[in-house]
């Protein structure tokens, strides 16, 4: 595995290998490494020649109230899960190699940027869908990984490709989870032990919607409202929303029908965490 | 020279073209072609295996107010004429083509957008940014080639370009002139006689900054105030502002230092006109 920091380097490199007719699997990350990276990099292992692995904390998806400074890094265990798993290329640019001082464009997504997630966090799609179109430009890929785990991130970057005209296909990988649940994330590294017991509630509440679905049920106050109901039973929880919407405007939706997101965001003390399932009736 | 309308049809001809190793040269118009044009397709024809035309009056860039609907087209005489020139590819596609009715992502360059044309057309380089960004994406040209007359625009997408990393070279081409100094432009068609007689005073103004630079002039406010005078003589044309700027910022500049743009817009009649020069000190 090659450990590359500068844009030149890496397009030198894949350059080279394009020529050979090599496909390229991109699988854009934040490091901090877990099962659902580790999940997304074997796939690409096996769909493509070639397996680039971008590790890059982007500071314009974060507000400065939020965690970018303490977003958890370790630079030696990430790169030898990579090397393990048979990346190829891991990418580990600098911020002034991603940021020329007088930065002034961005890739925004409108509309569905400000449901879910983005209505607590307004700038962070705008920061997502910058850095994953620079990504894009500097690896050409052929196709690109993304965990299922941060839905909305995966609907607003497939509408990107396709406004864009991205010449690419997005993978999706389904969410990794510890053995009682848990969504997999970068941050479970923060809960305490009580929070991460409480947490469990935040997968039990999606695997309780999806019973209720399955026994009938299709109004989706009704599921929202029993699901709040055993979220709200966790002290160290605190929800901020429940989503059950249209898995590609995700505008909410009053009766399930057809293909379904259910997604939520909780803090479990300072945390905060997210999980979804897709339900396709 | 193949006409194409379809993004699927022109990717699928100019990935065999690349597979045999030839580089792509692009020129985005939006038709109605004069010399300006042609200049950059025969540049492109000079550097690049193979040159692409897009044709596409892009209604992203046009403000409600502004002239999409009237815009002039005549799509058998251009046809011709880059036929002539040596194009291989007239890419033609439709508004369905190019935007789907649910498009939501947008290419936006701040701060330089806000001055100059983007006084008056706020909206205008956000629609050119996320056109061209498409049209690089379709196309994967090696080069692109844009003239020197929308000179705000060369800046915004050289920034474009640099802050996402397009793997591309951005080629600016003079601007054409009639023989008496009239800049080239699809819109001079609407001129009216008095009108194309009168709008030669901007590049006579413009030329009359430069003489002024060259005799040792360097306060900006000066050479303004002598090109207003000269404009303000003319009853038929209507100034909408001069700028004497740094090329690449575009922030106003009170001397003449290094490597500075004189641009203005005017109306000549309804018609909207822009002209500039770059003064190399």
């Amino acid at each position: 595995m090659k450990v590359i920091s500068t844009i030149k380097e890496l397009r030198a490199e894949l350059s080279k290998e394009r020529q050979e007719g090599k496909t390229i699997g991109l699988i854009p990350t934040m490091g901090y490494f877990h099962q659902g990276h580790l999940e997304l990099m074997r796939r690409a292992r096996e769909e493509c020649a070639v397996v680039v692995v971008s590790l890059y904390v982007n500071p314009t998806q974060f507000a400065p109230s939020e965690d970018f400074e303490s977003y958890p890094r370790d630079f030696e265990r990430d790169k030898r899960l990579a090397e393990n798993v048979g990346v190829d290329y891991l990418f580990c640019p600098s911020n002034a190699e991603m940021y020329l001082p007088n930065h002034l464009t961005y890739v925004e997504v409108e509309k569905i940027t400000n449901k879910l997630c983005g209505a607590s966090r307004p700038h962070h799609f705008k920061g997502v869908t910058t850095v994953v179109a620079k990504l894009f430009n500097i690896v050409k890929p052929d196709k690109a990984y993304f965990g299922q785990k941060d839905a909305q991130q995966v609907v607003v970057i497939r509408k990107m490709v396709e406004d864009l005209n991205f010449d690419l296909e997005i993978v999706v990988v389904p969410t990794a989870r510890e053995e009682d649940g848990l969504a997999m994330s970068s941050r479970n590294t923060y809960l305490s032990a009580v929070e991460r017991e409480e947490a469990l509630v935040l997968s039990k509440s999606l695997q309780h919607a999806k019973e209720l679905i399955d026994s009938g049920e299709r109004i989706a106050q009704k599921i929202k409202e029993e699901m709040q109901k055993l979220i709200k039973s966790k002290p160290h929880v605190n929800l901020e929303y429940i989503s059950i919407c249209d898995h590609k405007t995700l505008e909410e939706l009053s009766r399930i029908e057809g293909e379904t997101l259910i997604a939520l965001a909780a803090k479990a003390g300072k945390v905060r965490l997210i999980d979804n399932i897709v339900i396709r009736d």
